[in-house]
């Protein structure tokens, strides 16, 4: 829906320099930007590009004062611009429906608003909270519970006895809650046994998943994502672990089993955390790192990298002193 | 189904302590445990932790000769406490049924006792032998043959022509027997063409295959796995690759073509082999290593590490002495 | 369909010695084929191995000029040979169809030679052109464009807005067109909210990707594969990032936000390339190599190895000295 410059200065607590009446009705990068689209910059040195565009209207930080264009001026302009992208878009959600070849177990129950998408299965007990969407082809096993506002995109699969939060996000081909790696090998033939895997995968609220990771249940205990926590594409996550809050894991990252990650930390892509391993609060792992069997990892802010993982420091002067023999000798 | 104490006493081999009478239905974490529950220690300063449980017996190994709970005395607590699980669980499986909006050809031969969930697809020439269960979604094309009492979880693809031997366990969202990745560069455009990609994939019994892994067919011949391997999630085995019997590969780690395992070796997770490699029966790959094309890894019981991956005694002086002179300099 | 070794040699643009009149049904590995098959081989050294199988014709280079076998004698074998595979299977392919399960929106318009499979779902303003086949539980988000002679594999997740071109090949599993990884960190809260993502994704012609592979759509612009490149299986590309024509991406590797890849660059598995990176054309990037966030590699044909990539032969220095070392200490 489409929203005045004014509606916005008060939304956005930004300042408006022009007129109040002007009409936005979507977001736009400068390049794509067509009349009734607002644009973002936080850099001053784009300011004449994005007045050379079609945009109707800038928002931008405290550097741009006087414009050719409308302006909104924000503290902190790119996350403004990313509140103004969801006040436009509110309008855009379906009303809530059923789609006649879903399959929904005649003891879950669901919310009147909830909406449930082409060839979706919803097995026995399962609970979906209020203007949760459930995509095409999903299955949720017996006694998931899902919670309000979350979107399950196309093609997921949640295996039984999984509980999610509200505005969880998971997007298409995520499999939640699938069976750990855990074997027994018998003594005598060497041939491996299953170790029994039952425990349960919980997502607290604000938890997004990207597109085909995978996240076991606990073996016998319980798999936790806290709150607000962010996953990328093809993340591996196994049975025990626990993540911690506001923690942004990138993509093909894994992490094994009984591992824990505290509040805060950044993981980079196709890092390697074995199990047990301790990622204490506010750490930093750069990309591809590796963090052997049972490690803690501590420093706030401080970024480690390499395999095994040390301070960011300590590898690049591993580095240098290596390029240094190599061209020595 | 509930078991008494005696009952699983005879079954597991092991010594009781205690009541034959008091009944079992379940398997729990220490943490977790109620009454009826078992749990198992496997460690002696755990006893009285166990004992404080809710649990009505515990599972150990010698070390425990008397309790305030009932005991179960085995060589090996955690393998019985992993058969113990099965037993308990083994009545839990519903009775079969083709659930009606399954799509199966005329032609495919189902035993009568496999079960297919909803919307699953089953294309013409299929075989699949006794206690199967074909999970919801889940597609299967022509000419691909199942064995008894496997368990093929939702959203499950498998291509033409694919063979899976007996309890055979392949988790939501893998892909079997898809295209292997091989092109033939045109001399004269230098643009890529499809090298035939038509030869098949074998899965031989007590194969499990982690959720959203994929398994790329032979490009002319076949790729095999053999019996009693076990993979973890997100993991990529190429064309032509044979992986020999109880091997075992943790998640996100990627064969390349026509690569081979030799039995019982062990695979850490987000490990690189390239192709034409050859890794030898028994040896061990620590997680992240990389082993070039054309390489061989030999060794019974040795840890190989790094990239290129050597002898986990070799890798490691070499970070000490990397450490040393960056310290030094 | 079977064909005649004459015609073949015509097609093939090959010389025959042999009898032209011998029909060949389908292509064969040495070691499988059949009376019937034609096989290949690139080396003078498996010539009587050749010989000594079942096959009906063998398709070598210059080096062979008499053999027990008729011949066909090209100046690219292997190329001739997956040549010679397609214009074997080439009739093959079912006449069109829509199943009755598939659901396909009102407003979507489809070739009348486009095959939908089972349970397909096609939503509104879809477009499809001629003899493209979309693969069984598959789904089309509103407003995708599909070209001509695509072959969209079972369980594949199309977001809306993405546009593929003509004989685009996507394998099972695959995701495309998913959110970025994208948001913004509230300077008070510390929690994070979803910067937007409305851009789209392009895939140009003669694209194949592998077996749950993903691909996210732009921010606000676009990301975008370019004619003729082939990515393997559980591959990510983020949002924005373009991929140049005529590249090669093996398994599992990932490429970061922003990212661009010149034309016929080769890049193996499990590389990790970070944000804003850019490769540039004809680049060759070892297995397992990463590139921190916006370095810049430069160098046609030239190999780059390791964390951080350099030209191989740095790499492998790098190694030696350091193997030296470890061993004089």
């Amino acid at each position: 829906m489409s929203r005045t410059l004014g509606e916005l200065s008060v939304l956005l607590q930004a300042r408006l320099v022009g007129d109040p009446a002007i009409e936005i009705d979507s977001i736009a990068s400068i390049a794509s930007a067509q009349p009734g689209d607002l644009i973002f910059i936080d850099d001053p040195r784009r300011l004449t590009e994005a007045e050379a565009s079609q945009a109707s209207a800038i928002l931008a930080a405290e550097f741009a004062t006087t414009s050719s264009k409308p302006l909104l001026i924000a503290a902190h302009p790119r996350q403004a611009f990313a509140r103004a992208a969801n006040w436009l878009t509110e309008a855009a959600s379906p009303s809530p429906s059923i789609h006649s070849t879903a399959i929904i177990h005649a003891t879950a129950q669901l919310d009147p608003t909830v909406t449930v998408e082409e060839g979706a299965i919803i097995r026995s007990n399962v609970h979906i909270a209020a203007n949760t969407t459930i995509g095409a082809g999903s299955v949720l096993g017996p006694n998931v519970t899902i919670g309000r506002d979350c979107h399950i995109y196309p093609s997921v699969t949640i295996y039984p006895g999984t509980t999610l939060g509200d505005r969880v996000i998971l997007h298409a081909g995520a499999v939640l809650g699938s069976d750990g790696f855990g074997y027994v090998r018998d003594t005598a033939t060497g041939r491996y046994e299953r170790f029994p895997q039952i425990g349960r995968l919980v997502l607290e609220d604000d938890v997004e998943i990207g597109a085909n990771s995978t996240i076991d249940r606990g073996a016998l205990d319980e798999t936790r994502i806290c709150r607000g926590t962010k996953i990328d594409n093809l993340v591996h996550i196994g049975h025990n672990v626990k993540i911690g809050e506001d923690v942004v894991i990138a993509a093909q990252t894994g992490l094994s089993g009984s591992s824990t990650v505290g509040n805060q930390v950044i993981i980079g892509g196709q890092v390697g955390i074995a199990d047990h391993v301790r990622i204490e609060e506010g750490a930093i792992l750069g990309a591809q790192s590796g963090i052997p069997s049972k490690k803690v990892i501590r420093g706030k802010g401080i970024v480690f990298w390499g395999t095994p993982a040390r301070p960011i420091k300590d590898y690049l002067k591993d580095l240098a002193t290596l390029a240094r023999l190599s061209k020595e000798k």
